[in-house]
């Protein structure tokens, strides 16, 4: 028997457990050969992966430390007496063999999988080599199956109505914030709009970063709940109501592996919006060279995959295909992109119009879903929606309502302006490098960090103008990204 | 700049290494999403994967902890400076992900990949994913670039001869120790047979654990040059030599992860076999029905694949087929193995037949690679050669050439019977089954550890007669063998 201590390590998204080399009592090399362990004793049990120390002030003989996570998961107190094993691998993996061996796996197996996967009994390595059996190929009952057990092993919402619209992108465009009006302009017109957005993981922003420069998003089931009552919307946070969880874990397995298949991102968005209680969803799909999607016929088969498995699963979706050839708006982080939506809903004369006609646009396929309006009308009511200042003041009583943020926060202090190095029309900007420098800059944590993009697609530079201006709160952070960026600025200039 | 410290946790097979979350000056939790960064000044560079320290007790602002192997890995002094940035993926993992998509790769792309594995620049997430890539489908000309690039990235040894013989088992029956059976009866005949084995990695026993319990095994080359000199063979450990480092890492991710492809198993073998200077092999492919090879097409699938790379790389090799239906000779484990190759080589009257046998025969095939020997007469020869005592002297000058054991290591001294359930005929022995008992006992860390087999496939039991003696050298190894024997011995009776 060993006493729980908890070590102030994270190793996220893996379990580690800490085990004294020599002295524990137990032959410790010969579980690191299968790495994993299981550590039990009647109130729970846990996998974890083995980590070997060699110090008897980091662990004691009698004692096992417990990462952080590990730690939160096994949910027992420090000096809980739990003995250890060599884990059994859990009994799914054999359809993740099965699926290597290049079968299609049946709705019963992909569903075990699933759990197993949300009760984090797989390794990153297993979890990986799943990903990679499914890259492979993958059948589309597969995919329906795997969405529906995404779906069943979280938490779901219910909002007691028959129209409950949403949105989603499918990502990959900086400064792309088209939610945070979209959703202002439907709720102001009175469709029911609860929506949840992820965080950044590999962008520079995702909605809920840029919403938090606003407003609270960090909100429990029944604060949403009574925010929906009285607003119909919400722009939340969707980490903490626990939706789809499998599909958190698969995303730290799929972003370092850079995996980035149809099937998966099908699977993890309509698990998304359909434990969320949407009912009609506006799906947006950018398309451009340096996009997910980098072409019409790729577009036109990750569309087919969506419409396949949200018909099987009842969620009425439009799919739009939108100009991914390079960022939307001028400001890339969390409050240069806040920045820009509020110039927007106040119709400010200099507010971007790319990221104004985006938004509109997929707003007007939103209210579309209303049986009231006429056909083809809910892009007029959108724009009018718009101009009028409703849109303005829905989004005024959202961030009270949600709790609005009563820090200002600014731009970072510390800037750097990036030339052109020649003269020139803009011709193309590089979506992925424009995040990558943005991020090393600091976003999303540093709030303020990001890029202002001063010329878009179409515009002349002479040489030495800015193309844009870098903010950070750090010189290091500052420094960075200038490097990245005077090493290629992602702007092509003709 | 931080400055190495060197942390005593041990997390093979992967590099950690630990950073203060808040406070030392970079955005530690961004670093995170991807999980792994690189560790860089002007006298080397690593990857590791990141862990996030919350205790300046364990790694302080201005410091990154390095674990056992990373710090080894890296080879730089405590307190050197060193930046870190986030880790860009080794660009073969382009390859990789050709590879998930269905491609052959050409031989410089598997080139690529196998020395950026060898160089620990892949984290065990990303082995994983080429390796379940890899088993998807691999074509036989990718099998043999994989195994050329294994050879080049690692040590050869050269023999100067043009008869090089060895001998090779691909494993999973325990007690089948015909190497040190062998190797003593091909030196008394005067070929030259450098022998390098590996330890067990999720067997009971490796050749080199075994012999280790008669005599040094960790030999380096000069040390193995000078007594394959004089004796005109070694039983060496191979881990010493640096013969194909690439498969040591591609191990370690196959293992844990339970994948056993043929096209891997190929690479690996004969990577070794040729990296050890080998010219001329006799391999054995032992099939049953709880053996690696379960059926008579899977072995010839096998074998063909075994010539095809084999022939390419000039390596002269005879496949035996062999009976892998339960474990052969008696005692399984270190030291009751070692007590069944002596007493096979001391030609003790009680010795067990089937180890005799099964070791004459491989021995005849090497024999047979002599061309002073006519045609079909090694096995002849060989049995002579044991009769005579030739080959027990051949593995007592062994023994004091490479340096005695002069512990006298015994059986563990806790000891459990296992008995038949009822009277009958036993009809069939699980080699899983006994491996994972006698593992769980100790061996082979434990070298006593291991099972006494007292009754083998065709003898008579009555209920409650012993079928096995469990051996351990702690009470916890003999009570969790027991338990898992007393669920399921792993005999069938009839």
């Amino acid at each position: 028997m060993l006493k729980i201590r908890r070590i102030p390590i994270d190793t996220y998204p893996e379990n580690t457990a800490f085990v004294l080399r020599n002295g524990s009592g137990y032959s410790a090399e010969q579980f690191q050969a299968l790495r994993k362990i299981r550590i039990f004793c009647q109130d729970g049990e846990i996998l974890a992966t083995l980590a070997l120390v060699d110090d008897e002030s980091i662990i004691g003989p009698d004692e096992i430390g417990l990462g952080e996570q590990a730690f939160a998961r096994l949910c027992l107190a420090e000096g809980t007496e739990v003995c250890i094993e060599q884990a059994r691998p859990p009994a799914s993996l054999d359809f993740v063999r099965r699926k290597i061996g290049g079968d299609a796996l049946s709705e019963s197996e992909v569903s075990a999988i699933v759990r197993d996967i949300a009760c984090h009994l797989y390794s990153p390595m297993e979890i990986g080599a799943y990903l990679v059996a499914c890259a492979g190929f993958m059948t589309t009952p597969e995919t329906l199956a795997l969405t529906r057990a995404m779906i069943d092993v979280g938490n779901r919402l219910h909002w007691d109505s028959p129209l409950v619209v949403d949105k989603h992108c499918i990502g990959g465009i900086p400064g792309n914030r088209t939610s945070m009006i979209v959703v202002p302009i439907v709720a102001a017109h009175g469709l029911l709009c609860p929506k949840t957005s992820s965080r950044a993981i590999t962008s520079p922003s995702g909605t809920a970063d840029t919403m938090e420069v606003l407003a609270n998003v960090d909100l429990s089931e029944e604060q949403m709940k009574a925010i929906v009552a009285k607003e119909h919307a919400v722009l939340a946070w969707g980490g903490r109501v626990d939706l789809s969880p499998a599909d958190d874990v698969l995303i730290s397995v799929e972003r370092p592996l850079r995996l980035d298949d149809h099937e998966q991102m099908v699977a993890s968005i309509l698990s998304k919006k359909i434990a969320a209680g949407s009912t009609h969803l506006v799906l947006d799909i950018p398309v451009g060279p340096t996009a997910k999607v980098r072409s019409q016929s790729e577009a036109v088969r990750l569309r087919k995959l969506f419409e396949y498995v949200a018909r099987h699963l009842g969620l009425e979706t439009v799919i739009v295909f939108s100009d991914g050839s390079q960022p939307v708006g001028r400001g890339v982080g969390p409050v240069l992109e806040a920045r820009d939506v509020m110039a927007v809903l106040r119709n400010e004369p200099d507010a971007p119009d790319d990221l104004r006609d985006h938004a509109v646009a997929l707003a007007g396929h939103m209210l579309d879903f209303d049986p009231a309006i006429e056909g083809g009308r809910g892009y007029a009511r959108a724009l009018e929606l718009l101009a009028s200042g409703a849109a303005l003041a829905a989004m005024e009583r959202l961030i009270e309502a949600q709790g609005r943020n009563e820090q200002k926060l600014t731009p970072g202090v510390y800037k750097a302006e990036i030339g052109a190095r020649k003269a020139g029309r803009v011709v193309a900007i590089d979506c992925e490098r424009i995040s990558r420098i943005a991020r090393i800059a600091g976003a999303p944590m540093d709030k303020g960090a990001g890029l202002d993009l001063l010329h878009k697609v179409g515009e002349a530079v002479r040489p030495g103008e800015a193309l844009y201006r870098i903010h950070a709160n750090s010189e290091t952070g500052l420094g960075f990204a200038r490097d990245l960026a005077e090493e290629n600025a992602g702007y092509e200039i003709a």
